[in-house]
C-alpha cells in the first residue's frame, strides 16, 4: 500500500523568477496540485507570456494577488517583493485559513528587529521558522534542530540565496570552533537572475556580457545581517563579516568564496573532520573529495550545494567554497525542501541532486 | 495495483556529454536501473571527475567499453564516436544478447549508403529505426507511422541534434505541400556542447565568448543528408538544402531558422493549419501561439521543441523557427522517448517539458 | 610640413551606445576636437555615469539636446531616436550653420517615402547621402560612386548595422550578376548592444544568457527596405529578401549568413572573382582566404567587415558571411569613415582594422 | 620640428594571446616598426590563422623562435611559456645585441629565489626591473621610484595580470599604513583568456558558459609570492595573503576584490586620502568618484585600471576593488607602457584609456 499526501498549493508572484522556479519544481513534485497563480501588474495575462519554459502551465491566466485568491489551499507560496507577505499571512490567519505559508521574501527571516530596520528601513514583520534544514545549531556536529523545527512549522521564511551559500560554506567550522568568526570575508560570483526581472540599466545583457561588476560593497548588502544571524545560531555570537557580491555573466549560479582565520589550535585535519561530520548525512549538501573544487554550473537546476574547504597555512586562513543554483537551493528548492518537512513528506520529494550541465 | 516495467541499462561513453545527459535523464526515470558505465580513455576513473553534476553516480568507476561489460542489460545506450557502434551491436547480437540498443551516434541513421560514404568517408553500417517519433511520413497530417515503427524496434538510431531542429521546424509544410522543398535554407544558432568535449582551439571559452562563428558552411555538414532524408520521408523527394550552423556563446541550445518558398496556391491559413495539425497531439513538440517566437533558453534541460511559423508575403517564403536543447530533445531525450516506445512504457516517462529558465 | 584639418564635433545623444561609441572613436581621431555633448533625460549628469569606459570625458557634464548647444561646430553627430534628427538638421540650416551633419538614426536612409511610412509609420524626412563608402553601384566592379558622393556630402545618413552586414556580404554577387537577388535569405546572429540601452525584459542579462531568440521575424524588421534599396543600387531592382535577426549572448557583433541562388551560367570561379574585385582595394572590408570563415569576435572594436563566400552546388546557392562590430563598422565607424571622406581627410584616419580579441 | 624615436621590435610567441595583444598595441603605436614574428609549433604558418583579428599582419609568416631571428631589433618582446626567456636574453647579451628585452613571462619577476623554486619548481633565472610604473615604494605617497627605475632599464619583467589587479587595489593603503597587511584576502573574477590558448577540458566554452569555477585555491597560485613581494616593496614586509581566482564566463577582464583590516587609528578619511594621493597623477590608474564601483567591461582593450575603495566599519575592513583588462594593463599594455619609459618616449604613446564597451 502506498500512502499519498497530496497538497494543493497557490503561488503568489507567479510571473517572477522565484515564483516561476517554484512552479517548475512543483510541476515535478508528485504530491503537489497547483492551484491559484497570482500576480500584480501581470494579472489577467497568460503565464506563458512570462514563463515560456513552463509549458504545462502556459495557458493558465494569472489572477490578482488577493487573499481571496490565495485562501483555501493547503500551501501558499509567496514570491513577492519585500514587505508584502506579512499582511497576506495575517489575513489568511484571520479568516482561519489553515494553509502552510512559505515566504520567499525577506520579511520574516531576521530575528533582530533593529537589524531589520537598519537594513530594510521598515518595521519588522516578525520572525518565522527559517527554511534551511541544514542550519547547524550551537553544539551540533550534524544538523538536527533546524530540521526538527521545520517539521512542525506552519510558516516558513526561506533564506536569501547568497546567505545560503555563505552559511553552508562556513558553518561547520563555526560550529566546531575551528575557525575564528570574528573576521569572515566572503566574495561571491553571482548570476543575474538573482536580481529578478527588474528593469535597470546595469542588468541589461549588453552591460553584463563580457564584464564583472560588484554591487552593495562595503557592508551594505541586506544579506549581511542574515548571515551573521546564521553563524550566531551555529555558535558564534561575535561574527564580523566583509561581504561582496560580484555580478558575472551567467543567468544562474552562486560561487561563494568564504575565508576565516584558522582558530588557534585547529589544523587541516580538524577542519576536514568538521565539514565531513556536518554534511555526511545531508541529501542536498555535499563535501567534495579533497582537492576537487566545485563549479556553479554543476548545480544548475538542482537542489544541490557543493562545498569544499582547505587550509591555507601561509595565510592562516580556512578557505571554503560553496556552489549552488540561486533559484533552486538558493530559493525555490529550499522552499520545497522545507515544505516537505512541514508536510511530513520525505525531504527529497520532487527535488533532484543532478544538475543540468554542461 | 501498479504495473512496473523496470529495465536495466548500460551506457557506453558515459564520460562524454551525450552519455552524461543520458544518465541525467535515466536518474530521473522511474523504471531505469543504471548498470554498467563504460568509457575508453577514462576507464578506471570516477564518473564524478567527468560529470560533476551527476551527484548520485559520482563515485561509480568507469569500466572499459567492451561487449562483456555491456552484455546482460535490457538496454544498451551507445554514446560513442561515429564508427564504433555497429561492431558492438553485432557482437551483442552474435552472443544472443536480447538488449535493445540505442545509438546516439550517426552510424545507423542514413538509409542511403552512398550519402553515408560521401559525408562520412567510411563504409555504411546499415540503417536502424529512426528515433524521432514525431517524424511525419508522406500523406500523414499528424505523426503516427514513425511512432508505430519505434514501438517494435530493437535497434534505434537517434537523430542528429541539428537535424531534429530543422526537421521539426519544416516538416509540417512539406507533408502538407504548402512549402516548396526545392529551396530550403536553414541557419542555426548552436551552443558549444554540440561539439562534445573535443579539445580544439576554436572551442575554447576565450575564443567563444563575445563571438559568433559559422562552421561547415556551404553544404559540407554531415547533417545535410539526414535532413534531406527526413524531408523525403515527409513527402519531398527533391529537397535542396542550404545549411549553415553558427556557434554562439551558449553551452546548450539550438535556434534553427528555416525558410522555404511558399508553395503555389498556399497561404498563411493553410500554413498555420498544417503546423497545427502536425503537432496538436504531440507531447514534446509545441506550436506556440501566433506571434510568439521561441527562445532556446526556454527548453534548457527539457525534452521540448518549441516551434513557430509565419509567412513572409514580400519574400514569398515561409519562415519556421524551432528551439530545442541539443542534448535533450536533440540527443538524450530523443533516446529516452524512443526507448519508452520500444519498451512499451508511456512515452513521457522520465521526461519533462519544463525548461530550466531563465 | 604636415597639414592638419582639425575639426570640432558635437555629439547629440552622448549617453547612448551609438553616441558613446562615436566618442570612443573620436577620442582616438587625431583631428577631432570634441565639443558639446548633449542628452535628453540624462542632461545635467556626468558622462562618466553613463559611459564609464570613456575615461577622458568622464567628468564632462551633458547638456540638453538643443540647436543652440549643437550650433557652431564643424560637425554634428546625431545619435538620437528615430524621428528627431530631421528637425535639428533643418534648424541648423535655417540659422546658416555650416556644420556637416551625420545622422546615426534611420530618418534619412531611405529614398522611398512609401517604404518609410510602411515600416516606420511616420512622414518621410527626406534622403541624405548614404554613409557606406563601399556600396557598389550598378555596373561597378569596385566601389567608387558612393565614395565620390560622400566626398562632397554635407549631410550623411549612416546605414543600419544589420543592413551593412547583409549588403557587404552579398552585393558583389548582385553587382556582378552571379547571384539571383529574387530570393535572398539572410539570418543574423546579433549582439544585444544593437538594441541600445532600452529597458525591456527580453534584453535583460538573465533572459539573454544561455539563450538565442529571434525577433522581428517574417519580414517586419525595419532594415528590410534598406537592404532592398542597397541591392537595387547595386543593380538588382527586384530583390526579395527573407530576413531574420537572432539575438545571441554577446554584447557586440553581427554574424550575417546570407544566401541567394547562383545565377544561371555562374560558377564558383565567377563568384570568387566578383567578391575579390569588389573588396581588393577596400581598407575596411576584407575577403578572407578561401576556406576561412569569419568570427564576429575578430572585429570587436574595429571598423572591419570580414567576408567569405562559397558556392553550395547541391543547394544551388551562394552562401556569403559577413562579420562586423555593430557599433563600429555597423554604426560609429561608418560615421567616422564617411565623415573623413566628407572632410577631405584620409579615409582611415582614427579608425583601426585590428579587433580586440580574443 | 617633430622628433621621432622609432624602434624596431620582434615578438617571440606571436601566435599566443599575450603575443597577439602586444602586436595589436604595437600596430597602434606610432613609433613601433614590427620586425620578426616568431613561434614554436606554429612556425611556418600565417599569423592570420592564429590571430584573425590582426588584419594588418594576417599574411605575415611566423618564423621559428631562435636567437638569430630575434637579434638585430631595438626591442625584443618575449611572450613565451615560463622558463624560456632567460636563455634567449643571455644569448642576445652574449652576442652583444643591444636590444631592450621585455619578458611577459614570470621568469624574472621574483627577487626571492626560494619563493621562485617553491612555486615554480625550477632554478631561479634572476630578477629584472619590474614593469609596473605605478608600484609604490615604501615611504612614497605617489609612485616615482619604480617609474625612474624603468626609465633606464634594458630588461623588463612584466607583472602577472592578477598581481597587477591586487597590487593596484591595495598598495596605497599599505604604503600609507592605513591597512594591516597581515591579513589580506583577495578574490578575483577572471576571464578565460588569462589561461592562454591551452587545450584543457575546463577551459572549453561548453564548460565555462553558465558557470563560475575557482582554481588554485588555498595559497597555491603562483601569483601569491609576487603580490607579497609588491606589498613588501610598498612598505609591508609581513604580508599574509589569502588569494582565490574564480574563472567566470568572459574572455577578458579581472575584477579583484581585496580586503584588509583597517589599521588601528586609521579611518575612512585617511583611507580615501591615501588612495587619492597614490593615483591622482597616474595616466592609467584611476580612483573612481566615491560610491562608483568599477565593472571590468569598462576597461576592455584599454590600459586602464579602475579602482575604488571603501571602509566597512562593521567588518573592520577596507574593501578595495580593481578592474582591468588582463591582456592590456595586465600584460601587453604594461609591457608597452614600461617600454615607452625605457625608450624615453612619452609614457602614454600607443596606449588608450578608453575601453571598448559595452
Amino acid at each position: 500500500m502506498v500512502m499519498h499526501m497530496s497538497f494543493s498549493v497557490a503561488v503568489a508572484g507567479a510571473s517572477g523568477y522565484a515564483g516561476g522556479e517554484t512552479l517548475r519544481l512543483l510541476l515535478g513534485h508528485p504530491e503537489a496540485e497547483i492551484g491559484a497563480l497570482t500576480a500584480h501588474a501581470n494579472a489577467g495575462t497568460r503565464l506563458g507570456a512570462h514563463q515560456p519554459h513552463l509549458r504545462a502551465l502556459a495557458d493558465r491566466v494569472l489572477t490578482p494577488t488577493t487573499v481571496d485568491e490565495l485562501a483555501g489551499h493547503d500551501v501558499v507560496v509567496l514570491a513577492l517583493p519585500h514587505g508584502a507577505s506579512g499582511e497576506i499571512a495575517a489575513a489568511l490567519a484571520d479568516r482561519g485559513d489553515p494553509a502552510v505559508v512559505v515566504d520567499l521574501g525577506a520579511d520574516h527571516r531576521l530575528t533582530d528587529a533593529d537589524a531589520w530596520r537598519r537594513f530594510y528601513g521598515t518595521e519588522h514583520a516578525g520572525t518565522w521558522p527559517y527554511g534551511m534544514p541544514e542550519l547547524l545549531h550551537a553544539g551540533e556536529t550534524t544538523p538536527a534542530a533546524q530540521r526538527a523545527a521545520l517539521s512542525t512549522a506552519r510558516r516558513i521564511a526561506v533564506p536569501g540565496c547568497n546567505v545560503t551559500a555563505v552559511t553552508l560554506a562556513l558553518q561547520p567550522g563555526v560550529a566546531a570552533g575551528v575557525v575564528d568568526p570574528a573576521d569572515v570575508v566572503a566574495v561571491l560570483a553571482v548570476g543575474y537572475s538573482g536580481a529578478g526581472r527588474t528593469l535597470k540599466p546595469h542588468l541589461l545583457a549588453s552591460e553584463a556580457l563580457g564584464s564583472a561588476q560588484p554591487y552593495a560593497v562595503g557592508g551594505t548588502h541586506r544579506h549581511v545581517p542574515e548571515i551573521v544571524q546564521n553563524l550566531a545560531v551555529a555558535g558564534s555570537p561575535g561574527t564580523r563579516l566583509s561581504f561582496t557580491p560580484v555580478l558575472v555573466p551567467m543567468s544562474r549560479g552562486i560561487l561563494a568564496t568564504v575565508t576565516a582565520p584558522l582558530a588557534p589550535g585547529a589544523d587541516a585535519t580538524a577542519v576536514r573532520a568538521a565539514w565531513q561530520a556536518a554534511y555526511a548525512g545531508e541529501p542536498f549538501v555535499e563535501l567534495l573529495p579533497e582537492g576537487d573544487w566545485p563549479a556553479s554550473g554543476a548545480t544548475t537546476g538542482a537542489n544541490t550545494a557543493l562545498v569544499q574547504v582547505a587550509v591555507d597555512e601561509a595565510a592562516g586562513r580556512v578557505v571554503a567554497v560553496c556552489a549552488l543554483d540561486n533559484l533552486v537551493k538558493g530559493t525555490a528548492g529550499a522552499a520545497v525542501q522545507s515544505l516537505n518537512l512541514a508536510l511530513g513528506l520525505p525531504e527529497r520529494t520532487g527535488l533532484t541532486t543532478e544538475g543540468v550541465a554542461p
